[in-house]
């Protein structure tokens, strides 16, 4: 059986696990990187192996044609990628997170993923991703209700870099802390530039869009270091619902997970990897697909397993 | 926009409970309940004001032709049941719930459905069901590792069956406890037979196969009544994975869901009722089955709420 040929395209904490993952699993094959030319020359990275080319091209030149890329890229840059792969004739799978733009981008994509004829999963992750699945599933057992998702305890990447973006603040940490009821509070630590009032600092950040809802907390640390100390990469979820099912109430459905935060996307990202080979040329979130698109092997296999 | 027509295809607990399922979904209207001439006329029911028929004709005759068929009837007489309404021109949705022989009944209603170009979703409820789709996501999340699957407190609706089959025993109820780890013991109360001692009971639930591999405790009641008394529908599971995404060990998954076990199970299948309508004519079981296909309303709404 041939494998699926897979690149990832970009390579931070996302990419580098992804690698992994492809490596654990047996029906697939990573053809190869593909970083930015300055990427490349200024910020050398242990690659496990695997070769780094600066293009599509000269990828595709040395090792053929890949089935998937996976990008791992910043999500801004997401649309885009998604266009340029669909129209090279490359299924996608991407970890797009600004929710509110996820429509936006399905509508931007399934006619594009129909001409071109290939398969393009977005927000696939955990949160958007494996939640959304949860979310749904949820309502389909008790219609009428409500979900709370309640991050954390876990750094929050969209509000870290929110807040490494405020005036005088040289590097920071945002922590989400679940308070219960889908609401949150927020713990930033952050390094100070030179000469700069902490007090002043936490105005900032309490008047960001990021900020301004939640209760917040601010700590200076000395230095990059100190702050890559005060956390690592655990992060974790409680998806609740209360509802009825018919003339039931007091149905209670809870989903709880702790987890290696960019292992866990990664592993969803792979995991739709191989869900592209089985899906029509369309466009998807993950709550368009059927969950045994995910699995390796045979579908009555996992029917008799898993059912 | 025209109504999702469905009949009930048997009227116990499951059947009843989809009833008022029904009740509550804007896009369904229920057309009729089929039950056997002689349990119409010997076992009456309150049916909430929906008309029974003894047989699909003259449901047809009378209300015309239905979209879907919920068949609430036992396990043993599904197979034969999705044949007939298939052939009818209905969709079916059943909760088929014999683990072992899911794949069969997929392997076999499939070219029917296909023939008939008629949609049939297999084995829904919860266990089998929404479970399933669970343990698929989980292992999507972490592939290696495994899933407990720890039932109860609640009644065991196959295990009461088995239990009342025994020799000595005028009626049973039995009630799974979870040990964790995916054990469970087994807590029986039976009302004897006349002159039966409970130790020669005890020693044949023991030795039936339903019962044989688990810690089993059987106690005595006076009646049906005081039956009754012991248990009611409340059920629940616990699915727990610990498990890696590629190279990151430590990943902890965990649903727990504490429900009324007949209502959850009905309105998993009034769920699938839309299901059908939105799929191509196939044999499906519920990790087959896209999560949106289950909610009323609107694609693209439901991937801005819920994804």
């Amino acid at each position: 059986m041939s494998k699926i040929k897979v690149i990832v395209h970009g390579f931070g904490n996302i990419g580098k696990n992804a690698l992994l993952c492809i490596k654990n699993a047996p029906d697939m094959e990573c053809l190869g990187i593909i970083r930015r030319k300055e990427s490349i020359k200024n910020n050398p990275v242990e690659t496990l192996g695997f070769k780094e080319f600066p293009d599509f091209e000269s990828l595709k030149a040395e090792k053929g044609m890949p089935d998937v890329a996976i990008l791992a890229a910043p999500s801004r840059s997401v649309p885009e990628l998604v266009t340029e792969y669909l129209a090279l004739g490359v299924n996608t799978v991407d970890s797009f997170d600004i929710h509110d733009e996820i429509p936006n981008l399905i509508t931007t994509v399934t006619p594009l993923a129909k001409r071109y004829n290939k398969v393009a999963i977005c927000a696939a992750g955990w949160d958007p991703g494996t939640d959304s699945v949860l979310r749904a599933l949820f309502e389909a057992m008790t219609p009428a209700g409500t979900t709370f998702t309640n991050f954390g305890r876990g750094r929050s990447m969209g509000h870290s870099v929110a807040a490494r973006a405020i005036e005088g603040v040289k590097d920071a940490t945002s922590i989400t802390i679940p308070l219960g009821g889908g609401r949150h509070a927020r713990l930033v630590y952050v390094v100070l530039e030179k000469g700069v009032k902490l007090e002043d600092v936490e105005k900032r950040i309490k008047a960001d869009a990021y900020f301004s809802k939640d209760p917040l907390e601010v700590k200076a640390v000395a230095d990059s270091f100190a702050l890559s100390q005060v956390a690592d990469n655990s992060h974790g979820v409680v998806l609740e619902r209360i509802g009825a099912s018919g003339a039931a109430s007091n149905q209670r459905l809870s989903f709880d997970m702790r987890i290696d935060n960019p292992a866990l996307t990664a592993q969803v990202l792979v995991s739709c990897v191989r869900a592209t080979t089985r899906l029509k040329a369309d466009a998807y979130t993950l709550i368009d697909i059927p969950p045994v698109a995910y699995l390796l092997g045979d579908r009555m296999e996992h029917i008799h397993r898993l059912v």
